[in-house]
């Protein structure tokens, strides 16, 4: 990678120093980044980056608002809630089934009285709109986005250029066809092999969980679940970065092997299985926490052992949901804050010291030397440009939290905002001083990423529709409160949605150590689920009410993903593609080029009956009645007459 | 609407002659459309239409011979099937609840023993796949003609050619503008009439039904409700019919009201009202027999009625679907039947019939003119030609058929595909010899009607998932296997299925008159429902087990849904837009477009040098190696010189 006029920064006003103040600067964080000057001086490429995370960032201050909104609602609503009341009501005496085998004992349920009223901050009714809100707001994005880009092409003047101009195969792939020709079974694995590799990771982690559950369940008392939650999920986060450089590698690698044709296809087949790889990985133990965990403890009495005296993970009294807050935030701020501290700002940092060192023979004399360097010797020093597949990485994998989770976590929009007023400081400042400026490359549209980012927002709609009716409590509720509610209210839902266990029903060495550490003997206790008492017919068997649930909930994923959908599509046909103004000035001139061209056409016509009017000339009898002659005419009159004299 | 050059059909080979043999006749079924003949003779819409028609029937052939296959494998499997045996089994002595009050009486399972084997026709496991089939057709038919249009406008040469550039602004719009300055509340209303009149048109097709019921149901017999059924599917759509004409005078009413502000938009506005009017009147009985028929009919001892005496209707035993079954044949036999054969043959002629008598004075001195009438005086007798829209309606109707409700009826497209291989050429035959001939109108694609085609077969996937999980046994039928049956088989399903009814709860008044009609005493009598038998704490609520089969039959509809959305959008990416050859032929024009354009712009240069080379050509040093001149040059001199000699 070559660099361009790159001048000193201090020296006088040039484009770069212009983008340095205008732009690559945290100071001007609230204005519009000069797309154009980025463009000129960046290419194309570069520049539908730059735009594309404005829009975005842009497009994230209303769902961010909306978000802050129903958050505090939810805080708002929290003293007003009668679930969450009624757990911390102490009058209500009831007794818990304990949490672990042996080891932990009966527990009152007024101690996740805590827990229940945090809940409540994110799993209240005003989530279910903020989730249909955020799927139109996806739709809305898209839309958005196209306009800008149409209008960005338009401006750019890149309305006639076709993509596949650019489109050279290969050296790597000329070089490979000759060689397949003698071992055709190279190619067969292709597909394969990505797909066992996308399941292999979700093996992996799902057994690092398992061991990392292990070690910590069994010695854990009941009050400093939260802190292990907390630091388990930070120990994720840090498995998650490092996992991604690793899958990273492993993608390249794999692309390598199906040997694409195009530099094109290359990229584009190496960005999706990039996304693949990394999407599962960062989204497996959100998903696990979403939907899985909680979900196949089996019931006292007969619980699901992972391994012997390890059973499957119980959620908190209030749900997942509060837990999958927990995993939300740290996975954002926490990748947010270490991947662009660390790796975006530091690394880069510390390879333009390192590759500074290396030339670096003596010192001294090189301090001595640098002050006389040449600006472009400088740049030497510069990282080089990797290409934007990390930086568009980055942002969708955001994308996919703020809009695949946000019916648990309403404040995602907003800490997706402020990591981007920064990361748009950030990442020009980079491109503007911490790398070789890279070659210009032109770009119609950006690429892949546009069909990502639609694939996402598609998704996002129906695991929305399953967070909210079966990791929320929403459902449940609303069933209480329309069909066994005795008086039309929550009063008694907390008791609903609780089973009974016969003490006496437990398996043998899973009853706990210390049954009196409550105080009294305990022979009934209760536990959360939907199933049928122990004096029943069939006792603990799931119960009617739990069908009749499950069934609520499953409407509710119908009805909300179809609603959605038919808003989404809606929107779709009301706004236009191209912009009014733009379509109407491309209209405007393609008109002006018609008439231009019939003029042409014309034109060439009249002339055509200017050279035969000349040959009419040429009969002395119609000399005379010869048209005025065009202006170039006399000079080669002038240089012809000469041979003839 | 004038004629264009129209000669007498056993006159001398023309355009219109070749049409008629080689297009507008039955005897060339089997060949494909002379479609770049009929654009020729009828511009490009109508070209458009009958390539679109062209393909649509193409394509349906694999779709009917799968649906063919279905049928036969239901025909197949009726005597392995262990529901329909065990109701035709006389030794389960089950006795039924009477299906009217007062006036009917017990009955006997195995009388339904019919309708049960008929049923297994179209309600069997390979309808469930077949209904997946179909979307994924629908998808493939949608990206088939999206690329047959691109090859159509890459041969028409209409790949340049821009929609908006036909759009005038109508006579009508410009004068009703100046009024509406005067009376501006008239344009709010637009939308609001348009759904007020789709409701009504619902609310009056309900109490059509009610009333259609009400005075045929308490006076038949048990065994000739069959006949009753087919007759009252009959009349349905005779009114269908009528209706359809009524509909399409309101719509172009409503849109007129609109007053929109080109010709595009108002053909747009008017197909789409008369679309959605069309759409409800055709589909309104179908989606009540398949969705509420035989849903809200209550339970013995508490029906619920529509007026007093008269109950909601229930369907037979073995569920809803035979008679859907029913429904669906008659209405597209019948449609197709009446409506081709009628409207399209008999009325053109009719009103051929009609004009010809009315410029008809004295029969005879006529008789004889015509025979010296010239040709296209002879055209004026023909019907004038009413824009492609009724064509268009009449067949996307058919696909709303063959897509939405394949899973009750698998002989859909069969039926389909035989109506259309005759509409072809009937059509042909109607524009080549019924009708005037049209102006011809250029048009790049079919325009709204594809986004109709589109949005039906989005609408038709959920649609399918419904018919399957509620209209069809399908899931009870595996809830029972899997999870009630004592041996993993069928038998005992029909037991399973029916709950029980004490008859001393009937309310007073609706216990049958003859109760001894059977031969002996009834005591407890049976119904198809899931509800708790008499003898358990809550009698009659409903049971367990509908919750279970409830909640089973929604998750099928989610998974179903989303499986083949995911398996549409992945085909819709799959397969290219544009033909290969195609792009590839038009990449290639570009590049010698391109380089055509550099030659030219290089000639130009080249000119102007040679300009140039004369002007110095006029110093006397230079003027030996001057270039040989131009061809034309020495003329411009001959004729030059005269003046200046």
């Amino acid at each position: 990678l070559h660099d361009g006029n790159i001048e000193d920064l201090n020296a006088k006003s040039n484009d770069r120093k212009l983008l340095y103040e205008e732009w690559a600067s945290y100071s001007v964080f609230y204005k519009y980044q000069p797309i154009g000057l980025i463009r000129k001086y960046f290419g194309e490429k570069v520049g539908l980056y730059f735009a594309w995370l404005g829009v975005y960032t842009q497009m994230l201050i209303p769902a961010a608002i909306v978000g802050v909104i129903v958050f505090l609602y939810g805080c708002a609503t929290v003293d007003d809630n009668i679930p969450s009341m009624e757990i911390c009501d102490a009058r209500n005496n009831i007794t818990m089934c304990p949490l672990c085998d042996r080891a932990c004992s009966y527990w009152k349920l007024v101690t996740a009285c805590g827990t229940a009223r945090a809940s409540h901050l994110f799993d209240n009714p005003a989530t279910v709109l903020f989730a249909i809100f955020m799927a139109l707001w996806a739709v809305l994005f898209m839309e958005h986005w196209k306009r800008r880009q149409m209008r960005l092409n338009y401006i750019w003047d890149l309305t006639g250029f076709g993509e596949e101009e650019e489109d050279h195969n290969r050296a790597e792939y000329e070089f490979r066809v000759m060689q397949k020709t003698m071992r055709k079974e190279y190619s067969t694995p292709k597909i394969t092999v990505t797909f066992a590799i996308v399941f292999g990771v979700i093996l992996y982690r799902i057994s690092i969980k398992a061991a990392l559950h292990m070690s910590s369940n069994p010695t854990l008392a009941n009050n400093t679940r939260a802190t292990v939650k907390t630091t388990a999920a930070i120990i994720n986060l840090i498995i998650i970065i490092i996992l991604d450089e690793i899958y990273a590698a492993i993608a390249r690698w794999l692309t390598t092997l199906e040997v694409p044709k195009t530099d094109k296809s290359f990229e584009e087949r190496l960005i999706f299985k990039t996304f693949i790889l990394k999407f599962v990985n960062a989204f497996t133990p959100i998903v696990y926490l979403a939907f899985f965990r909680g979900r196949l403890v089996g019931r006292p009495g007969k619980y699901l052992y992972v391994v012997r005296p390890h059973r499957m993970e119980e959620c908190a009294h209030a749900g997942c949901l509060m837990e999958l807050c927990i995993q939300l935030c740290i996975t954002m701020l926490g990748k947010q804050l270490i991947q662009n501290n660390l790796f975006e700002i530091g690394i880069p940092k510390l390879k333009k010291l390192l590759r500074r060192r290396k030339s670096d023979l003596d010192s001294k004399r090189e301090e001595e030397l640098n002050k006389n360097l040449q600006c472009h010797e400088k740049d030497h020093f510069l990282g080089p440009f990797v290409g934007l597949s990390p930086e568009y990485m980055e942002m969708i994998i955001q994308f996919g939290m703020v809009t695949l989770f946000v019916a648990s976590f309403p404040l995602a929009p907003l800490f997706a905002l402020l990591n981007n007023i920064i990361e748009i400081r950030l990442d020009a400042k980079k491109f503007v001083m911490e790398m070789r400026r890279p070659i210009a490359a032109k770009a119609k549209d950006i690429g892949i990423w546009y069909n990502l980012l639609r694939g996402l927002s598609k998704v996002a709609v129906i695991v929305n529709a399953f967070v909210i009716a079966f990791t929320s409590d929403f459902i449940p509720r609303l069933v209480y409160q329309y069909m066994y509610s005795p008086d039309g209210t929550m009063h008694g839902f907390v008791n609903h949605a609780l089973s009974y266990f016969n003490v006496s029903d437990f398996e043998q060495d899973t009853d706990p150590l210390q049954p009196m550490q409550l105080g009294y003997k305990v022979e009934v206790c209760r536990y959360k689920d939907y199933r049928e008492p122990p004096w029943s017919g069939t006792p603990y068997e799931l119960s009617k009410e739990f069908w009749v649930i499950l069934a609520a909930r499953l409407t509710f994923v119908i009805v909300f993903q179809n609603i959605v959908m038919l808003m989404s599509d809606f929107m779709d046909w009301l706004i236009p593609d191209i912009p009014k103004d733009i379509s109407l000035q491309m209209h405007k001139e393609k008109i002006l080029m018609v008439e231009l061209f019939m003029k042409e056409e014309q034109g060439k016509r009249l002339g055509a009956l200017d050279n035969h009017n000349q040959d009419t000339c040429n009969t002395p009898t119609s000399a005379n009645q010869c048209p005025p002659q065009p202006r170039s005419r006399p000079v080669s009159h002038a240089g012809s007459r000469k041979p003839s004299t």
